[in-house]
């Protein structure tokens, strides 16, 4: 049991800490780095003139994440809210039925669902992976749901819950196996956010690829940028087809004709940004080393503070390390707000985590169960700056 | 009367025309250009590291798109889709409304009201503007509606109608005057689809700043590109706010928390995306001239052949031409198919227009008045070749 923890001191520590590790300078919770082929493809793409619809980066760009992801396909559109949605509406999710994802995740989430009509129904998360708990949410539904023609039913709304979907909390990997598991036991379809964990692998298989289908995000501060974009990852042949032809307005292929078969979206990646992309994943091992390497000097340098830790992947696992997060012990809780005001104050950038998904006024009403693991870590985490290139060497 | 038309030879009348004007080598419908500062932008949007959210190139290219239009606020986002489902959203469009559309446009008219859980109601177009026939309009509303409590209700499905959505096909400007006066008269709000028609005037009034709300669309085929990209534009200052907070996740303000008062979109414009656009806007005069040019030398090689017009903007307006557009008279209709095979076949890019939105599968079941105006200009048009560089001269 550590002392009791005096704040002064407590809070110049953590400064300090970080201070040993990103120098002296103003720093970003994170930046993207443009240092590979970057220059070389958007000048080949304007060059091209197809910035937009037509164009070979997009395909050279979906073939290079399913070459690293392992998934079959991979499907590129504006963004990972984007993606998430359409892969929640290929698995079947339908108006006025719940699907169940973590209190504790970025608002995109919720949303993707919302967009559906469908309804959000936020379960708990835990520490070791900061991602769902997956004993309490086995127990949950076990008491919670009952069996209807080979769907799962909330007892309490009557409502189907079609979907279960992990969100892979900072890059960390959320326990797959037993969310798979779970999936088959109740009746779920398995649809993974993996919108920061590009990089990051369970037992040796990556993120986003355990689900009927996974999204990722290439949002400026994601691990590798497009400026703004995401992908749809799947293994299934027909419903990559789907995403692809939902994503580009469901228009049906003809020579002249313009004829829609369904109610599609303008959601395609435009070449330019693909371009980026190309550039970015080819530095992604790199990013990722980085990253790895700066998750070590931040290790070493809390190690020696009381009343905090930095969180680490499992054994079975291998994150990405896309956002280094601090864990403050319980009697270190009252203190969070100003770590948070003076680190900022004093140029380094630092987040908590997301106000829980519960507690955001358009999801107030939101089924939920007791939230008291995601209530925790909301109170616990500190994000701290994590750029790549943060772990070159201001030392 | 022209006499009747003798297929072989009209066809080669019309590729011989468009040949000359065009030239000899292979033609796409559209292609942008770039040979500003795209360059000079890019670089410095990469070199900044921000390409993404944050970044000065959004709140240039949103200055340059109100200097442009005169519009007092101009909100840049992911595409003209996002920019008309978020503008139709902030009128006031409700699930189980119905929204006026034109019945020939293309699908992301209707797809944006369907988004909002809202049924499109298809409207006749007319030749003189290829928008909404404004005096068929009149007489369908005065005899197929009624007034509620200060709605406008649709009589047969007592559904209320909503909001009133032109489109300026092609570039050309619909009758803004009556339909501001029809919007009125019917308790409708306006709001105008100028996806097509950045850089064309309505009485010296640049088109999208008629209605409460206009949208715009710098999709790789438009008059400047973005890659993907679009824009909201209103006079209203309030409604402008709301825009830009519904498509940057509704978040409120705050130096650290996460949290957000509405379900709203992830539709922001990418910087790297506004870095292309400003230096696009900056060309636009020069593309407008071009289109111009264009159009001045279809319409005098066309003037020689019988069966065939190039529409031409009305005397109170000026149209961007965005698309150049052929029409058939009734005795050469026939010939429709024939003329799109025969010109793509030789490498030079037709197409016809967009199917009608009451016979694509989604909306087969929408509410539609008679539509004798849209289905006669369907099977009229077709567009040419209309890249801004196609008037530097091949000849």
């Amino acid at each position: 049991m550590k002392a009791s923890v005096d704040s002064n001191g407590f809070i110049a520590q953590i400064v300090g800490a970080i201070r040993e590790v990103v120098g002296p300078e103003q720093v970003a919770l994170h930046e993207p780095r443009f240092d590979g082929n970057e220059w070389i493809y958007l000048k080949e793409c304007l060059d091209s003139n197809y910035v937009s619809s037509a164009g070979k980066f997009v395909d050279q760009f979906e073939q290079s994440l399913t070459n690293y992801t392992g998934a079959k396909y991979a499907i590129s559109v504006v963004n990972g809210t984007a993606a998430l949605q359409i892969a929640l509406k290929l698995a079947g999710v339908k108006r006025g039925e719940e699907v169940l994802s973590p209190a504790l995740t970025f608002v995109a989430t919720a949303n993707a669902i919302s967009y559906l009509g469908a309804i959000p129904h936020f379960i708990d998360s835990e520490e070791r992976s900061l991602g769902i708990d997956v004993l309490k949410l086995r127990e949950y539904l076990g008491a919670n749901t009952e069996e209807q023609s080979g769907l799962c039913v909330n007892k309490s709304t009557k409502r189907v819950i079609r979907a279960l979907v992990p969100m892979h909390t900072f890059g960390h990997p959320s326990d797959l196996e037993q969310l798979q598991s779970i999936a088959r036991d109740f009746n779920l379809v398995l649809v993974e956010d993996a919108a920061e964990s590009l990089g990051s692998f369970y037992k040796g298989q990556h993120t986003g690829t355990f689900g009927l289908l996974g999204s990722l995000s290439f949002n400026g501060n994601k691990i590798i940028t497009t400026g703004g974009g995401g992908a749809i990852l799947t293994n299934d042949e027909g419903l990559a087809r789907r995403a692809k032809h939902l994503t580009t307005t469901a228009k049906i292929s003809h020579r002249w004709e313009f004829d829609h078969d369904a109610i599609g979206h303008n959601y395609r990646m435009p070449n330019i940004n693909a371009a980026l992309g190309c550039a970015q994943i080819e530095k992604l091992p790199e990013k990722i080393n980085s990253k790895r390497e700066l998750f070590k000097r931040y290790k070493e340098e809390f190690k020696q503070i009381s009343g905090v830790s930095i969180f680490e992947e499992s054994s079975d696992r291998k994150s990405n390390y896309w956002l280094q997060t601090l864990l403050l012990e319980e009697d270190s809780l009252r203190l969070r707000d100003s770590v948070l005001d003076i680190s900022n104050k004093l140029g380094i950038e630092t987040r908590p985590a997301w106000k829980l998904m519960s507690n955001i006024a358009p999801y107030r009403s939101s089924p939920a169960m007791s939230l008291a693991g995601a209530n925790s870590l909301y109170r616990r985490i500190i994000n701290l700056p994590s750029s790549p290139a943060l772990s070159l060497g201001t030392r």
